[in-house]
This record gives structure tokens, C-alpha cells and sequence, in this order.
């Protein structure tokens, strides 16, 4: 049986602080189900918006968020690895986001790319995107 | 005006590898939002589940996550620093979420105390529980 997972991407040639690094890797496991929820995106009453997730119990989702909702973290060394890797999850219809930071305090002010989470899904489906990269 | 803001606090004493500190932020951040949907489980039919989220424009949920959901990451140095601060912010209504580790693939085993989400929600409510600790 194929485990559930999310795969977070990093990239450690930013040399980010471990505070930065943990932020933007909850920015892109978050951003991912934040997506999901949004395109379902209905106006209950006025001023009011409802956000849901309609799942399956047979879902990837479902069996993730109901489990250990298991996150690996492996990294890369360049923003052309990052992006290669985000196209391929996307092209693949993997749920994944792309996480850009606004440089508001970091990097000299320029908008960089820092990271992506691909997933939650089946591991095997992952793996053959992810399988070669290192844990950071 | 106060700005909305996450606050994610890992225990520094563990000495965790990058890729876990990382890992355990980004379950403490989403099992906040995932706590707030399993409240509102309905079962719209046979098989399926729908978590939602009902937001009014004014709470600051709402506006954290149609913001940049601006996320701090902290620390302390051991597990009752840990638990004292998510009590604080229980005790407040503020919404939080406590990690404890498996201990499958690290801590010999053991299940762990590794981090806490405060929020999201006005950063003056929650700096008055977590405005000492420094930056990880």
C-alpha cells in the first residue's frame, strides 16, 4: 500500500535561518489545502464567506488529514531545481503550491522564491517527482 | 492598528535537524485551521465528509488568510515552557495547537513535546503571551 504524504521542497541555497526556513514551509503546506478550500469558495449570507473541503473518505486528502498528516523535507540547491520540480507536480495534477516570499524583511528586499509543498497524495505518485532529492 | 499574525514556538533544546523543525512548524500551523474545520464536520451525503469554515470579513481568521498569513517563528528551550505558554493561550481563547512527535523515526522512540501554533489572530493578544521569546 502506498503512503500518504506531503513533500516539502526547500531551497538551502538562500541560507535561511531555521525560524525562516520553519515559516515558509508551513506557508506552503498551508497554501495548498488554503487553495483547495477557496475554489469552493461560496457567500452564505452577507459579509460572510464559507471555505470548505467536500472529501471522500477515499481521498488522498481525507486519509491524510485524518491521520498523521506525514510531511517530509528535502531540499534543493537552486530556484531553476525549485521551479522544474513545481511544473512537473502541476503538470502531474498534484496538488502543490509555489510559495514566493515578499522580501519585506529578508533578501534585500527582492521578491524570492523559497520553497513548495507537493501533496498531501499517494507517496509512489511523489516519489517519482521527488525520490532523488535529500532531506534537509 | 494591530496586524494578524501566527506565532509557531519550537523547543530549541531538542536540537532537531532543519528538515524536522520545519516539518513539526508546518503540522503545528495547519492543525490549527484543521481543528477550526473538524469543528464544523457536517455529512452532506453517503461516504463523504465536508469540513467548512464560515468567516466573517471582520474576524481575523478571515483576514489572515486572504492576507500574506504572516507567520513568526520563536522559541524556548524546554517542554514546560512549552506547555505553560499553550496553556496561556488556551485560557485566552486563542486558538492553538499542541505538536507532540510520534517518536517513529527520532527521539529514541519516545513521544515528544516539539512545538505550539498560537493564532492567527490580532498580534497584541498574542505578544502578550509570547512577546519575550526570541527569534529561531
Amino acid at each position: 500500500m502506498s503512503r500518504i504524504k506531503q513533500v516539502i521542497v526547500i531551497r538551502k541555497d538562500l541560507n535561511m535561518r531555521k525560524g525562516k526556513i520553519a515559516a515558509q514551509a508551513a506557508h506552503a503546506s498551508l497554501k495548498v489545502i488554503v487553495d483547495m478550500m477557496r475554489r469552493s469558495l461560496v457567500y452564505p449570507y452577507n459579509e460572510h464567506e464559507e471555505w470548505s473541503l467536500v472529501m471522500s473518505e477515499k481521498e488522498p486528502l481525507y486519509q491524510w488529514l485524518n491521520g498523521r498528516f506525514t510531511k517530509i523535507v528535502l531540499y534543493v540547491n537552486s530556484e531553476d531545481e525549485l521551479r522544474d520540480l513545481y511544473n512537473k507536480a502541476d503538470k502531474k495534477d498534484l496538488p502543490c503550491s509555489f510559495i514566493v516570499d515578499s522580501g519585506f524583511t529578508e533578501f534585500h528586499g527582492n521578491k524570492t522564491a523559497t520553497c513548495i509543498a507537493i501533496g498531501p497524495d499517494y507517496s509512489d505518485k511523489i516519489d517519482k517527482i521527488t525520490g532523488d532529492l535529500p532531506l534537509l
